[in-house]
């Protein structure tokens, strides 16, 4: 049976590109970036080569790259460095009611220990209102951390005029931008935008699980997460993760131009948008104008963990929210206002280059098949 | 020319087990182990008989092996865990002047933020006193830190006898042991000494960098370094490193018998320790009774950068210390009484399975080489 998966924003099958140079870093170039004979310079050299594709895509200086465990490490890293860093400053930090939880819980972690922490809250689209955060941000403001895109529903958040806003009245503040499901597919430039701090994932792309990166503006000064050799300026010790983050980089250079895998991807979640629109219990949650590739609908009367497990007897791979949840329920959805209802029976289908519109055909005849067969009120 | 890798203990090349295991989870087995469906399942599947490969080496359970991103976060999260759960109970640390940088600056770290932090020296032998634990352990003491195997001189530790003296002393404290020398090579078992909490890593035993594990003991309680999704009953919290996890299980079950395994290694040690002796400027710096796999010696006239990289260029790779140190001065020969001279020309050799006698036979020519054409003061 052909396999579909459609759980791209879970986690992406790795690349030949990056599975090769993962396995050439492991077998040949072996050495510890951080040895200083030729067997550690060449690993050296191949860490660094990834550091640039990744400073690249960004726009960003590889000085500005730090490659950690992966999201979760890079968003941790983010907000108790700042928080720490600059809590002599001001006490007050924002972030968004549809933060990954790499971010709502450490920012939960740091409103224990003192701070006043903010949320703001998404309309029904699930974008925050740029208002809410001039309002919220004030010269005891040391941090904002807002996602680019959300990770349910690709919801983009008005990252272009935050960055702006935020300085103006928090000179002292850093911004923090949570990149994981954003980076590769959306052509955000962080110096432009006054973004100090960005994270994200080798998964998401493409490449190896196990790496991630956090870009910190040359001259953002924030406390490192974790302690000891002389990596990475400090900021980020302890050896490499040298075979995944060299395949975060090859997986970077594999990608296709931007602008058509975006046009290619949108092909598909509108193909699949229209065939769910004539099926008369699915209400779709992800509006027209979030990234392509997610779309998250509800097929109200089929628990999603059913229509889930469904589909995945058939080979086809979607998800009821966030992997990083494991079942539990969606902060997001009811963030935007998703009655129980609905946000019990949510999908989230995510897309890569390697789906197709045969992949939706597939999913849709087998989600109509699950109508039939196990709806109770549809 | 003949690639003669003799520095080990700064990493290893990646066994064709564990590469072909990373690779097969990097391209088939490619899911993310929370997601719920079959895909994520598999993964799960693969990741957890790491897990349990791991435990195995233990003998402890597999609910008690986390995966990190490596020896560093492990030993962090080991200390700054311990520390922040316990500081209600006492206040004094106690670990050794010769540890590892990522425990030595962690330490450091809990010093600034008011905890007491004992550093215990060394003889010249590289072994701490047992006597002076004994005499540092109090009540107030919430964390004891020791490495097993010294990561410059192969020094063994009295880990045995160290729980029985901590526990008994101060009923409250944790006890860690940095076994990211040790890990495959010493039969150490957790459970039976007293240990509660205990750091490996993968690069060190022909693993792939980028993930490492941390015991901790079922029943022993430290708080998370990493906020974030429900992944390692949230005390590890992000998508696992499955790749360099998985091929740190394969690394494990690849491993000859130890004991074996320990007696060749012996035999090169032995090998090259006979043939040093008889080089007038040559001093050993550990002592047989150091685990085999490291042996530190000083070729007094010649820095240890200068033989380093003649060597390099002659393809044999040692190293001049800890390669996380990056070329700094080395904290632990100092801490042992070496004189300066000693210390600035000392070089790091470090074995492995895949090494033999004729790699020694290479190494030794070319030192007695070096030093007809290097030496100043021979």
């Amino acid at each position: 049976m052909r396999e579909v998966y459609l759980d791209n924003s879970a986690t992406t099958r790795v690349c030949e590109e990056a599975a090769q140079k993962a396995l050439e870093v492991m077998t040949e170039k072996y050495g510890n970036p951080s040895s200083l004979h030729s067997k550690g310079i060449e690993a050296q050299h191949e860490l660094e080569a990834a550091r640039k594709a990744c400073a690249d895509m960004l726009s960003a200086d590889s000085g500005e790259i730090y490659f950690t465990s992966g999201g979760t490490e890079s968003n941790n890293t983010a907000l108790f460095g700042a928080a720490r860093a600059l809590k002599r400053r001001g006490n007050r930090i924002i972030t968004t009611a549809v933060e990954h939880s790499s971010v709502i819980e450490a920012a939960a972690e740091l409103e224990k220990n003192g701070f006043e922490v903010i949320y703001l809250e998404p309309d029904k689209s699930g974008r925050i209102n740029i208002d809410d955060l001039k309002k919220a941000v004030n010269d005891k403001t040391i941090l904002v951390s807002i996602m680019a895109v959300n990770n349910e529903t690709g919801a983009v958040q008005p990252i272009e005029n935050a960055g702006r806003i935020i300085h103006r009245a928090a000179p002292d503040a850093l911004f923090h931008v949570d990149f994981v499901q954003g980076f590769g597919k959306l052509p955000l430039k962080p110096k432009k935008l006054g973004i100090d701090l960005l994270s994200a994932s080798s998964h998401k792309i493409h490449g190896p699980k196990g790496a991630g990166i956090l870009y910190i503006r040359k001259g953002a000064r924030i406390i490192p997460l974790h302690y000891g050799g002389e990596q990475q300026k400090k900021l980020r010790p302890g050896t490499e993760p040298v075979a995944a983050a060299c395949g975060m980089g090859a997986a970077v250079k594999a990608l296709p131009d931007m602008q058509s895998e975006n046009a290619y991807i949108k092909d598909i979640n509108m193909y699949l948008r229209e065939k769910l629109s004539g099926i008369k219990n699915i209400t779709i949650n992800s509006g027209e104008e979030c990234l392509p590739y997610i779309l998250n609908f509800s097929a109200v009367g089929i628990r999603s963990e059913t229509m889930l497990h469904y589909l995945e007897e058939r080979n086809i791979f979607v998800s009821s929210g966030s992997a990083c949840a494991k079942g539990k329920k969606s902060h997001v959805l009811k963030a935007m206002g998703l009655t129980d209802k609905q946000s019990d029976s949510a999908v989230r289908v995510s897309f890569s280059r390697f789906n197709s519109r045969e992949d939706i055909d597939i999913l849709v005849n087998e989600i109509i098949n699950a109508n039939n067969t196990l709806a109770r009120s549809v």
